[in-house]
């Protein structure tokens, strides 16, 4: 950390700066321009807490220096992350491809959609059985039950699944049927379950909250991480801006950036951020040239009749449509997506 | 909910909407204007999902009519809610005053600072036990130990406690110690959260979430009187903006804007609104102007040293002054602020 | 427009709203449901001031119906719009490619850096003469001295140009010099400016503004198009978010959207909305995947030298190898971007 | 400014980064830290442009120490500036109301309203002659007409006039009407208008943009200083934000950041800042508590039948009776607004 003085800082103000610091076990090294005073802190120790610092009198200003997280940063582990769910390989060579409907309705409604989604090249199913809705008079989701029919559709189809879990308690019950955990976007910030998710050492997609910077979004990476859980997933879905048009505004900046900071794999879900069914594959074609290392697409056979994010779903046979679109981009950017014949034919 | 169509929608269009609706078990009314038909929805039943109807054909865009929160609005509710905690009535004539540390950080420091805000005024005392920070190698809070330290506090000084309550399974264990719980902004739309405090019936402050709609701050207030529980302020803390100046972008205008939406008590946190101890003393004047209910504001008696939040935090004789100045501002808006004789001397 | 009313409102309240709407010459349908009455606009003549209406007693919300601007709607223009460049067509199958510096500073560099973009396939030289600067101590841009450099490199490279005009009173001259107005972001709403580029019948490239909804950019793309000049492009350059690791927030949902809205070619600058080089390729690679028409890019070829934009600027190798990325996305979703045999050797 | 070195820096990179700075005219101070190297620039020269040194090998960022901004900030001029408008002190102890229509719309409108306004006890009458219209289509103002009906209002009723202006063209006719030029908040970064009005060296109301930053606000109103026009009032109107329930976010914080960072006046609008009548009082009181130096406020007699802005402006009762209010919480803070006896009474 650097420490700008006030231009009318005094030797007395400075050696208040010092003496605190060396107090903490730091060593100063002191660049004294024309103008002001710069006090750089030197030492290896436990990152010193900056707001004391910046409240003795004559300070201007406390510049952070290093990386707050560690784990989940690049410097620490320059190569990319990569493991394997099902037959895909995440963080791998070749995109993964998660789909299916926002809400598991019925038992046949996600057997129909496992077996529509696979046909059309996805490789991993999403549904929700426990849904953060912003009314409490809205559909809850199925609970135990939709777990049940997506466990179901995933034994029928060899489909992996991917689930939202949404408070701690319920991590030992959603860890029993699903590959991957869901931490959803309002929940990003939700630590207890950021330490559920991790000590569970289950694989986890980590979505970036609505308004979450791209060092707290990797801040949350690290709770999961710290618990030794290395399956994580970062997950862009839109951020909420000025722009209401669409749903939240795809922040495509964040998929390469996420990529420079950091290791861990890095999906788009092109649903969340358009919210309209027309815009989904222009974004999801934009995540692959951007280099995204897989998507989460909502997929509904019926959406004029889904219960929940009708409008941002797109039918089965959209969905094949986009996923060889999706394909020829990858191969453009030197990546592929990885389909059976019976899709490419 | 109203239903606009296409200029170019036709005539079979417009009937399939219609027929969607009565299928629902609503009624319709159909407005056919020279460029285009509009069809309103009637009927008193469980609100019907927009979706669906946007996706069906010819459909331009579903416009809501209603509010999707029933026992959190003011028309539903046309008085003031107010309720007592300790000595002061929440949403009274007089404002409450809730001050102490962000973080619990030993017995001594919160004893101290419980005597040393109820001079200044204040009639609750904050502080944080368990405590939410970006990174997972920051100080978490003292846990239960921190609880009871605030309790003793309490006891000694007889202002009852306010204290945040971050999972579910730990709301028994606060609601043994603390007032009233507090859900921080990042839990906003924690709803296994929200369900649990509204089941324990203990008063409860919600902060509103860093973006978050009025609509959505309101739909989370739904969600915990939805139990039965009444006694919730609301509680305005600044949200996220471009703007990096100050810690967050104080939104006075919620607090017209929530009073007139609702009939709950509207709180409002300048320390956090504005994230440095400079600029606290304004926007704590400028809420008691604009009309809230109360104020919780950090105080710490060595910013310099806290451990959490020490830039926003105001030393006790500071706080004192901005007692005398807020209450000279609540008896020019026709309102007050309670104090002691001894306050005032 | 449509008129919702309050639930409590009196059959006189409805009544006034009705004379209010037919005294302006329009004629009401009423809708009267079960909880509140709702009153339609029926008319094809000036569009309805909605003020007025909302300050009437009773009135709870009124709602628009229409879009606010005609000639850049596709609506009303369903067809794209394309037009020629130089050689190369605008909204056309083939992608435009705008590239070069932020700032001319020299006669050799913009000169040097012409035949860079031209042998690295461009099509169009972008380069600034007056520069909008946020310090009146920064570099304000070479003038017209800039805008003759410019035009030399043109001549020389066959290159035609696209330049920034920041008053109505420079219009005419540097109309002299280019072949496209760039309207910056700054400026978008600068109506003066608007006009005069409108009257000018040059082709103008327009700028979204940092923090400007689809439709005010297409309404001040309609300021431009009501004086009969049609050659407009928009721009997408990334708008103004909380996050601040990037320059702006590339809002690429903003490209399917426009052109879903419009039939202008809209145009992708990755250089603004990046900010920094090395996100530049997976923005440029996104937009082209999201279905822009053309993209503009700063290119230097000495970024650490460059009088302004260093730290976004390409350089020429850079570019040239960025372009046959672009070129194979391009041809993945049906598009292409037109070079030189000399360019794909 | 400052050079922070990434962990990995060689040597060799840290010696370039040495080179460049030097070769510019400054001197540097290392200090080598365990990890990394922090390079710092000494001189008191013309500002560096940090973008060439951020391109170099090595680096991993520049930190701006100084403030870019000289003319407009309070350590180059600690006293606050004031100056007579009229009969009022703008940026003295009392509190300057400036009130009046958005737009001027007929002789009589502005003459009754001058007069209502003064009853009331405003300072300066307000009125748009020319106003920025995001639709070619709407009401674009009275131009001259319009400011010669004002100045008889003024001239009746013995109230300075502000009034916007919106293009450098005609800065001279406004001039010759207006006591003070208005930069509306979609022009605060038209330079070329900012040069105009400051060369004015008449008196000026800086409007805040909706996405501005304080640096780029203070920055805008340096342009106008920068041609010794000392008389210049900034003024926050709301920002754009997520939030939709209100027109604009009004940033309190703003009020006593933009007076501790500058001495320049500050103004607030309440009218924009909330866009609906009923939240103006609460947000013009909460200004009046934060340390504003005076206010304008949009009041029109008839509201209903306004051209624009309808919807926001208060009736000359609802406007009598907020002076009261304000003056109320200007004395609460030691303040006044000096207001006639006859409004008093």
């Amino acid at each position: 950390m650097i420490v700008i003085m006030k231009p009318s800082a005094t030797m007395s103000q400075v050696s208040a700066v010092i003496g605190l610091i060396e107090e903490k076990g730091y060593r100063v090294h002191l660049s004294e321009g024309e103008e002001r005073t710069i006090v750089g802190i030197i030492g290896s120790g436990a990152p010193i807490n900056k707001d004391p610092i910046q409240l003795l009198p004559g300070v201007d200003r406390v510049v952070p220096v290093g990386k707050p997280f560690k784990l989940a940063s690049r410097e620490f582990h320059p190569d990319d992350t990569h493991f394997p769910i099902g037959n895909v390989m995440i963080g791998g060579h070749g995109l993964a491809i998660m789909a299916g409907p926002c809400s598991v309705e019925s038992r046949s409604q996600i057997i129909e959609t496992a077996y529509a989604v696979k046909e059309a090249g996805a490789h991993i199913l999403r549904g929700g059985a426990f849904k953060p809705r912003s009314s409490p008079y809205s559909f809850q989701g199925m609970g135990e039950e939709g777990l049940r029919y997506m466990k179901e559709a995933s034994e029928l189809t060899g489909l992996p699944i991917i689930t939202e879990v949404m408070e701690p308690a319920l991590v030992p019950l959603v860890c029993e049927y699903a590959d991957i955990l869901q931490i959803g976007a309002r929940n990003m910030q939700n630590y207890a379950l950021l330490h559920a998710v991790g000590r569970s050492q289950h694989p986890v997609l980590l979505k970036r909250g609505m308004s979450s910077l791209m060092e707290e979004w990797l801040m949350c990476a690290e709770y999961i991480l710290s618990h030794g859980n290395t399956r994580v997933m970062l997950c862009e879905r839109g951020i909420r801006t000025f722009e209401k048009y669409t749903r939240n505004t795809f922040d495509i900046n964040a998929i390469p950036v996420a990529k420079h900071l950091s290791h861990l794999p890095v999906i788009a879900d092109p649903s969340h951020a358009t919210g309209k069914w027309e815009y989904v594959g222009a974004a999801a074609r934009a995540a692959v040239a951007a280099g995204a290392d897989g998507l989460i697409i909502e997929v509904h056979p019926e959406p004029e009749k889904a219960m929940s994010d009708g409008a941002q779903s797109l039918k089965p046979e959209k969905f094949a449509a986009l996923v060889l679109e999706m394909k020829a981009i990858a191969q453009a950017v030197g990546r592929d997506i990885e389909v059976s014949n019976k899709v490419l034919a």
